[in-house]
């Protein structure tokens, strides 16, 4: 058995997530029957983490085990000729046997994109959560830099989410403005679910003055998800990069 | 009875074009519908010029005849309100009773995006042209100054185009380059069927090297659309603004 990977880029628009469900269309469906085709056994995939409904990725990474002879610097062009155009794979590599996309990963960097503009945009509306009204941007980065660091994330993890450990350490929380877009980079070791999310509708909440930057820290400390902001929309989303 | 008039940003993707059609779903039909309700009587609407299937507006502008009393400076959110998120109305405001949206215009300004990195995007396949090879730029540019001033466009018009004036006035027509994505601003005094499509198709013919940039003048010369380039696909290309 060989162990493959390869990246893949997606606009989530049109999925129900990664993650294959039973009655909705799935990114890692398609990716799964794909391989299956191409390698004409059936392949199951492990990608670097799901992304919910909505979500985008430039960079989302994915691993699977064949026993198929396809070379690797092939692999993402055949997949590509058997993949819907919003789905585009790149960089097929072989790899140790050990190589899993999800457990290996050391660390993985989302982006967040908020249109500004007074006015909806067509373009923008399917790639990013358009905020109207003003933003105090200088408050919204004081607020991203409490987010560096080690921290329990307990309260930025959507509620009823599984029991799993929530301290997380985050290595990069920027926000970038190019005209008329706000991009929020943050890169950690993992996240919980929603947490980018929630952890950007509590940004824009200070951004629109509701609270001061130094919130974070408090919000943060109580571990209480009731006292964190909105959940940003899915479409702002993008897995932008996984580190190996 | 009043003239108001406003302007729209449509993503195309989703529509037959502008123009009202019996079988297809249009954007002026929506439109029309939406006014209809607003104004509660039958409202006909003029666009400043068609866009084909797929193509994109920054900047089309609308006018039409009503005896409703709707205020000038309410007439786009009221619209927006009833329009779907892909198509976006902004500055609306009343005009003397000769103004019309197509007659009036003096020039309009297109813009046609080019995709130009090697693997297709997914985030661009509805709003760009992927190009992946090679393309030389600096002809491409050369090849597009041949086109400004007046000029029997016949070549570059789509066979069976109803008989209208060839002869057009091209202000502006510049390639500009952002990143992976190359621009084709034109502006002039109109534009035959199919016909910024046509100009983008021939300089990316030139750009690939199958002819040098002065090859521009003798098509024009030559009034014959077989001698041109294929047509660039319709989701590459953007009405972005039309000056009255």
């Amino acid at each position: 058995m060989r162990t493959l990977r390869f990246t893949l880029a997606y606009d989530g628009t049109n999925y129900s997530g990664w993650q294959r469900q039973a009655n909705a269309l799935t990114v890692q469906e398609l990716v799964e029957n794909a391989l299956t085709k191409l390698c004409k056994e059936t392949i199951k995939v492990v990608g670097s983490g799901r992304t919910d409904a909505g979500v985008h990725a430039h960079g989302q990474v994915v691993s699977f085990r064949t026993s198929c002879a396809i070379p690797a610097a092939r692999l993402a062009a055949a997949l590509n000729s058997l993949l819907p155009e919003d789905i585009v794979a790149r960089e097929g590599q072989e790899v140790p046997a050990e190589f899993h996309a999800r457990y290996s990963a050391q660390k993985k960097l989302y982006c967040y994109k908020i249109y500004r503009h007074p006015l909806a945009s067509p373009f923008w509306r399917l790639y990013a959560w358009h905020v109207p009204g003003e933003l105090d941007v200088a408050a919204m980065r004081q607020a991203a830099e409490y987010f560096t660091g080690t921290h329990d994330f307990s309260a930025f993890c959507a509620a009823g989410g599984t029991k799993v450990n929530p301290i997380r350490d985050i290595y990069l929380s920027v926000w970038r403005q190019s005209g008329d877009v706000l991009e929020y980079h943050v890169e950690g070791t993992g996240f919980l679910y929603h947490m980018v999310r929630n952890m950007v509708g509590t940004m824009v909440d200070i951004g629109k003055g509701k609270h001061p930057p130094h919130v974070i820290a408090a919000i943060l400390a109580s571990k209480q998800r009731s006292l964190a902001g909105v959940t940003a929309p899915a479409q702002g989303l993008y897995l932008d990069r996984v580190t190996y």
